[in-house]
């Protein structure tokens, strides 16, 4: 089923957006952080304890909204140990407010290594007799350098649990074209990256003909965009590089095929650090910020 | 400085082995996890528990005759937040015995994300007036599929902390080829990568001629490690793929320059689960592999 429930749930709201919750201490108010440095000293206990006030905050602002959140990891490791109990305790807390957790993790690698990671972020772990879900998430961001053998570890573990994975195909950066855009043979790099993706995933459409590999695209890069939105009709987009990095709702609406469905935008530091710009607070902030990008969508995309 | 402080470590031990620190519970003696099941219950906390005696046994036997470790962060996550602590902790052992440590989590992003990994894994973080090493590692696994913007942030963090990255360019599983050898214009993807990796490096060449970017170079494939060896001269290689997957001390051979520098070798499982095979002790059984395999480097090498 895969991308059923996360199309079932922008359907609801009429809002294919997705809130980056990339905590980054420069986003979190100053008040939050001091609260805790009073009672924890200037620790990443203290920081970490600080990301879960602001990660709640705008969780609990935002669910009835938006349709899912994407913790980006590299923000709770640089907290180390405690910072990822943070990220943990965040896909915990989103869920169990109906929000779709995609963790942008952007993992990679072989065999029985890929199989960790797929069983860290998507799957289940046997402690003795018990049974635990490390993180448990409902997509992964993936890279596909290693081939086939890196993916179809994810792919088991993502058709056991219904859950998804996201490959990187066209990055919204502005370097992405130095190594995706170089051309094999008739076809660039992120063009071969999206066949094989589509090619090894075939046998786990779900209902709507989604895989359940995604792929991530760069609103950034709208032609390229259009030309993998033609091509891979049954795999399901995340759409980066909206708002701060330079995408707009027209150019991230070439994501989406002709029924407005198959693709999720994402934006992060525009909503989580909308408060900088209004020095009011920060959930009504995220939430003013996330209903005119939803808004925008809805102009563009249905 | 880069790698210097890795061949130094290499060449006083005339071993180039780093150790895979990849606990997979399959690999812990039953003994150690079951002292930890009885005081902590079947848990995710128990298990991390053991994974740190174990590696803290490894890391005592092996500190005087290896000069490296490799701990594989995806097994530490499949242990939720508790693992990545015993990852935390790990790092700091092996640190503490004078070992060089290579944190293997294949991290790759854009801008201020992979700036936080750098920071995360290479780096400090500030907290209020205090400042943190969240791992503390000597080197990071990276993934360049983003491009030079992907690379660059752990660059200037290699640069001011002395540590460096292994950017993966030929990896050692069978389906690497299904991208990495595919050809652009004149040249393999692989090489397109080694290229420009050690092109956005040049200016953080150590006194030996490295720069904080090396590459990580299967030894499953000898042909293309002499290759990538005769070209990029300025790349100090990563070699995965020795014994459980099929490499020798031969084929790793190749990737060494022709004073038998430039290089080290990596071997987990047939190091870490020797007792397997001994059913004797852990500890001796991974000794005895690992003099094994300097015995066979040192003859293929040197």
């Amino acid at each position: 089923m895969s991308f059923a429930r996360l199309q079932e749930k922008i359907d609801a709201l009429k809002n294919p957006t997705v809130v980056g919750l990339d905590p980054d201490l420069a986003h979190i108010p100053a008040e939050i952080l001091e609260k805790y440095f009073k009672s924890h000293g200037e620790t990443l206990e203290a920081a970490s304890m600080a990301v879960m006030e602001f990660n709640c905050g705008l969780i609990d602002t935002l669910c009835d909204i938006v349709p899912a959140v994407k913790p980006q990891s590299a923000y709770y490791e640089a907290l180390g140990p405690y910072g990822v109990m943070a990220l943990h305790k965040t896909c915990e807390y989103a869920k169990s407010k109906g929000l779709y957790v995609i963790l942008d993790g952007k993992r990679n690698d072989i065999g029985s290594t890929a199989a960790a990671y797929s069983t860290a972020y998507l799957g289940t772990i046997k402690i003795g007799e018990k049974e635990y879900k490390p993180f448990d998430a409902d997509a992964l961001t993936v890279n596909a350098y290693l081939g086939s053998d890196g993916i179809k570890p994810f792919i088991e573990t993502a058709v056991k649990y219904d859950k998804a994975v996201f490959a990187l195909v066209k990055t919204s950066n502005p370097s992405a074209g130095e190594l995706q855009d170089k051309k094999i043979g008739n076809e660039t790099l992120y063009i071969t990256v999206g066949d094989l993706m589509e090619e090894i995933s075939r046998d786990t459409k779900d209902k709507y003909g989604y895989t359940c590999v995604g792929a991530v695209v760069g609103a950034t890069y709208p032609e390229e965009a259009k030309i993998l939105r033609e091509r891979l009709k049954h795999t399901f987009f995340l759409v980066p590089g909206y708002g701060a990095q330079g995408g707009s709702a027209e150019t991230a609406a070439n994501a989406f095929d002709k029924n407005g469905k198959g693709a999720i935008v994402n934006s992060s530091r525009a909503i989580i650090a909308a408060w900088k710009k209004t020095n009011g607070d920060y959930k009504a902030a995220a939430r003013d910020e996330a209903e005119k990008m939803r808004d925008e969508l809805r102009k563009a995309v249905y």
